[in-house]
């Protein structure tokens, strides 16, 4: 064991950055945890600012900037945007000089393996539908195969109240997905963060023929390609920690972050970015 | 008539400055517009930063004081706070040596007239009931009154999609709404500039023995007593003008702004802060 914190020549202790505009960036962090239990992690809610799926894209671009910025000055060795409304305005694949992940892209390369006749729905906020970026990203991979979107703005303020397992969500789930379900998708991208909080009332809508695919899952599947391929070094810890910093003190903040992480997620810290 | 922008010495007619987290605001300039057809606008609404509901007492103050900044370098004769949750951390009566005005002061005084039996209930954003300053007020008016709370974080988006007369919209009113009318209030704060927006489903869930509260028209009252006191001086022109500034154009800002002002809602202008 190294008492260097970059860790040996061929380990890296350096924590990996995650933010998100808010809470719902924690399921992709329980899905990196999940994935690399030895790694550190640094995440950034921007619960200052949140949501950014209903701003402009100017906006968008300006806050993640910002964001990215906090974490490399925080000595990161990779960066992740876990919000799907940051990622579609954030593409490039690295950050001052460090690997950067979006959830676009492997979420569109997930949603593509999965889909069985090329119908994939996908369900998101305004700026995220509005951007285009995941049909754009699918049609890259496969021209012939059809995306259908729908923007579902009331998801994450009921994912935030708590009921997900609950008649109501149910309710308005099915007047979201009538669509995308008439058009007979057979695969729906969660694209949003909050969502698989929902999941359980989404696959009640879709029935169990539609695959639902979950960012924080594709990315954890790129990542560990990079970490096989060398482009990421892993850590040499024993256990992983964990570091969360918002950048505003208020809302459910706290009992989500225990409900997605579990009972040891740690005391967020306020932050000016 | 006079061609001198503020009018002769026994008027003014530079704006009444408005300012809202977003759209909210805008039923409360309806119905200041309403009261004073003479008077000239001017509304901020904070959409790069919105909603304010959900952020700390901290970061709602910081962004109030930036927003009637911002109207006070416009020069503006008196200034409206119409946000409930920016109204809870902002209770002075000028700002800037101008006439300042919250919603909290006028929707007190408004509900403790309109209270038969001295129960009322308030429906806010976590903020504003957090805050205590509804009942807080009120008590000082009636301090045997009982205030009872409920924060109904659904209802903006809720009114942001339209949902304004529906089923849905019904059901979730009905659940904030409950322990409310359990209590037996007899009077309702709608403690929110969005929730007039929904007093179709409010009033259907209270029936109509249940006085509702608006704060825009509360305000109204207060500024009229202002302008026969003389506080504040009357425009001396024929018609009133409305500019409406954000700081960030997306959403439904457009659609949303005609269906409350009508059709005549002029075009937002995308303003730094």
């Amino acid at each position: 064991m190294s008492s260097n914190p970059a860790g040996s020549s061929s380990s890296d202790n350096r924590p990996i950055g995650v933010f998100d505009s808010g809470l719902g960036g924690l399921t992709v962090l329980r899905a990196l945890r999940d994935a690399f239990p030895t790694e550190n992690f640094l995440y950034l809610g921007d619960t200052a600012r949140l949501p950014y799926g209903s701003k402009s894209p100017e906006t968008i671009r300006k806050y993640s900037e910002q964001n990215l910025h906090f974490l490399a000055r925080n000595d990161v060795k990779a960066m992740v945007i876990a919000c799907n409304s940051a990622s579609t305005q954030m593409r490039d694949d690295s950050f001052d000089g460090k690997p950067l992940y979006n959830v676009i892209d492997p979420g569109a390369q997930a949603a593509v393996k999965a889909s069985s006749r090329g119908r994939i729905g996908l369900m998101g906020t305004r700026a995220t539908v509005n951007s285009g970026a995941y049909a754009e990203e699918i049609k890259k991979l496969k021209p012939d195969f059809q995306v259908f979107s729908q923007a579902c703005p009331l998801l994450v303020p009921l994912a935030e109240e708590g009921w997900d397992a609950d008649p109501v969500t149910n309710l308005i789930v099915y007047r979201y997905l009538q669509t995308l379900m008439q058009e007979q998708i057979d695969t729906l991208i969660l694209g949003c963060t909050h969502y698989p909080l929902l999941a359980g009332s989404i696959q009640r809508v879709t029935g169990s023929s539609v695959a639902l695919v979950d960012s924080g899952e594709a990315i954890a599947e790129l990542m560990r390609n990079d970490f096989t391929s060398g482009r990421l070094k892993k850590s040499d810890s024993d256990n992983g920690t964990i570091r969360i910093c918002i950048t505003d003190a208020s809302g459910p903040f706290e009992g989500l972050s225990r409900k997605i992480l579990g009972g040891d997620a740690p005391a967020p810290e306020l932050t000016n970015i």
